[in-house]
């Protein structure tokens, strides 16, 4: 009788509320979209900017959304990094279509975990087919079996710890500690996720052997198999070659075939970095940069770098899915499901699995084969574009070949002491990603430093390149305006 | 002049079509979500059903956006396990609430990757302070460091590998070959991505302490001190051990605090497993079965278990956030990016990184600190009154106790001998999850197969319980008929 308080609501956000709440929200991703190019691609934020303006406790009562979305738009958006500004040029891009930012959506929504095969059929078996897609689009055989982990580190991660167990020795009971010591081989130029795998998985990142490239960037085989035979006379164990067609500093190409043969003979598994780069085979007329991949023991490649799909999206290939199998398959009582499929936590660290073949499905449908094709390829020609603008200038160079869409270079105007590019170069790309128009990255290679223009984004025109090219030029002006002569250059970097 | 073709599309789904196909998508969520619960938690699909009903190539050319929602529609959504379902009591629950898919929505749109705080500030800044409030919700100290990765097999493996870098041998440079055995401990009941973490590290499985539990599930603290000495005494290098709380099994608890005490006198890690469980401290009735957990080094948390935050989003606590640097961090030119602030890739084996907080902090704004709690109490209530029927009921028996909101019980019906019962257990099982109306999983524990009802999903009212409990019932019952008498349901045991 005295009960006059409203009964608790302890469910969801009632369905008519997300209705209402899901249009403001898609309205706000339509108009960001339409005008991404507007924003800044880096934020003029400084550290702690966001952070000190975000209460330091969580609230006590429950909150509008109307307020969340506001905040949302009004503190988060205006400090996050833009990776869908088509001036992004950076690392490389990732990028989020239209059509993988809705299956995402409905991933969310449909939040299933696809550990196991019960536990959503659908996301084990369209992530099997997609996959069967995707190395159909890149012209892997069949004999390639998929699986979608969450990022490139983690592909290369599960790819030499399959390459671990396959080595024939009782690691995974007895773990390495009284085992002779093992030893893995990339590029010096291989990404730093290779030495990050040998560090967790107990193998040392001194065991990493990393062996010289050549003066285009390309591992030496010769010098690798130097080094396998001097490891073997000195009782160590050889077991994983990881060669890269995409370096991550110049997007050079290992000699994948001549490692190939080199892994057969030797018995080493060979594992294949081509998360940037795979997509780009696709291409019929590129497809001579991956001779001799698909006699990998495994490949990796992101769909959420040059496919379009949003992060995280990292597709794993294996001729030996039996062995990954093997490395990790672990089923306690309260997983056993009665089903002899294949239940995917099988191949894996991750218990959980999202379900990430939805978006790459709606991706590559959306697309098709031709219009996948369409937009590398435009994005391929661009970098050419660029290259050569580059090339023809008396005040630039460019310090590696383009293979593909990411063009390395560096300002070297003339009279400039070569001890001065480096700081000349670095207040280059500090003075044109400050303009907040585009973003580049950096490499040093070869003893330089160098900026790196990748093309990848989508939303990415050849006018877009064509604008940082005049941004960057415009930008080499002003230092030297600032700094006339080489010496004065040299002088204001030695005291910056 | 003979150019008639239209220019060819390279850039992305234009706006317009993005904001028609998102209200698509977004009626389609909507309605999902007003109707899961009249969908059959299991879908009726057999191995292969869903696979061979997708083309074995990608098309050609593009295709209309409709064609692959409806698709979606009418091939993938039947094809799924609904972990949204309020009858879904399978596992632990994950489920995704209305402003988690909005915020994960948002993520996918800005699909930055925070690897670098420069690649976006307002990412990694919100990840800080989203995982402040966690931590204060669940009462741990302001000493505890926050950070996310997507599952708690990933962070018990980082847990790991910062406290084998802790042990102070040259491991990371070296690898574990030539070193002294090390180890691991964790209860009998521990989950299986510990003993997956130790294979992972080259730790080995064999290497892995497993402790009885006593008759509550508890670790036994007096066995793994011994333990440890003897591994000590025969050479060996003890340097870790994993308390649960909240054991997947039956979530029972182990003595945390008298754990940390022997943690800290034998100067081993301390990391506690409290994935499912880690919610209810936002309790403060139920703080008591946290006792000692804030002194363990690092803590696992997972938000998309019991915190209604969409796949995927775990949360890694730790007092000692330089070890998990020192153990992971490996900075290559190509990503040195002149800030001395936190760049979160410095913390783990993933580089790409998602905005998870996003979500998490709409999760945690929309229903606030008190609804949390609310939606918390509800579910432990209905778990408690499941737990009653069972107990009052002569025909079932509860096989655990439930602490949280999960419950372990199974039908033991008069004249039933013992070495039927998991026989018979196991077809109660198949019959109630065959129904399509409910899921519920199982577990073996204390040499008994047992059922679980896990109450988790935001959906899940008392009702739902209720039908879940009627349907048991019911299906007990046809099970008895169709086999009167024990030596009936025996024989039929025997020959299924």
């Amino acid at each position: 009788m005295t009960e006059f308080t409203a009964p608790l609501r302890t469910g969801d956000m009632p369905v008519p509320e997300f209705r209402e709440n899901g249009r403001a929200v898609l309205e706000w991703i339509a108009s960001y979209l339409d005008s991404v190019g507007d924003r800044p691609v880096l934020p003029p934020v400084r550290p702690g900017d966001i952070l000190n303006r975000l209460p330091a406790e969580m609230p006590e009562k429950p909150e509008p959304f109307d307020a969340i979305l506001g905040d949302f738009d009004g503190l988060i958006a205006p400090g996050v990094t833009h990776w869908n500004h088509p001036g992004f040029f950076a690392y490389f891009p990732s990028c989020a279509s239209g059509p993988g930012i809705l299956g995402e959506f409905l991933a969310a929504a449909l939040g299933v975990n696809a550990m196991l095969w019960r536990t959503s059929p659908a996301a084990t078996e369209l992530e099997r087919r997609v996959l069967e897609w995707l190395a159909g689009l890149v012209g892997l055989p069949g004999t390639f079996r998929g699986i979608l982990y969450d990022t490139a580190s983690v592909s290369t991660l599960h790819a030499i710890a399959a390459a671990r167990e396959a080595c024939g020795l009782p690691l995974r009971t007895e773990g390495l500690a009284g085992s002779r010591p093992l030893n893995l081989y990339a590029s010096e130029l291989a990404h730093s996720s290779v030495e990050k795998a040998a560090i967790c998985l107990g193998v040392g990142s001194s065991n990493l052997r990393k062996i010289p490239a050549d003066e285009l960037g390309r591992m030496d085989a010769g010098a690798l198999a130097a080094e396998i035979r001097r490891d073997r006379s000195e009782g160590r164990v050889p077991f994983c070659v990881v060669a890269t067609i995409g370096t991550t500093s110049v997007t050079s190409v290992d000699p994948v075939k001549e490692i190939a043969g080199l892994c057969r003979s030797e018995n080493l598994w060979l594992h294949v970095d081509a998360a940037y780069a795979g997509a780009a085979a696709a291409l019929p007329e590129l497809r001579d940069r991956f001779d001799g991949w698909d006699q990998a023991d495994s490949i990796v490649l992101n769909p959420h770098k040059w496919l379009f799909t949003p992060m995280d999206c990292s597709a794993f290939f294996t001729r030996r899915p039996e062995v990954l199998r093997a490395a990790f398959s672990l089923v306690p009582e309260y997983l056993k499901s009665g089903e002899d499929e294949d239940n995917l936590m099988d191949y894996g660290i991750q218990l959980g699995r999202r379900f990430r073949a939805l978006k790459l499905w709606f991706v590559l449908r959306y697309f098709g084969r031709e219009g996948i094709q369409a937009r590398l390829r435009e994005h391929i020609r661009i970098a050419r574009h660029f290259a050569g603008w580059v090339d023809e200038h008396p005040d630039f160079e460019r310090t590696a070949p383009a293979p593909f869409s990411t063009v390395c270079f560096r300002a070297a105007p003339e009279g400039v002491p070569e001890e001065s590019l480096d700081e000349l170069n670095r207040r280059l790309l500090d003075s044109v990603n400050g303009t907040g128009e585009i973003l580049l990255s950096h490499t040093r290679y070869r003893g330089q430093f160098c900026l790196r223009l990748s093309v990848g984004n989508i939303r990415t025109e050849e006018r877009h390149a064509h604008d940082a090219w005049a941004l960057i030029q415009h930008a080499l002006t002003k230092l030297k305006g600032t700094a006339p002569g080489a010496g004065a250059i040299e002088r204001s970097a030695a005291g910056s």
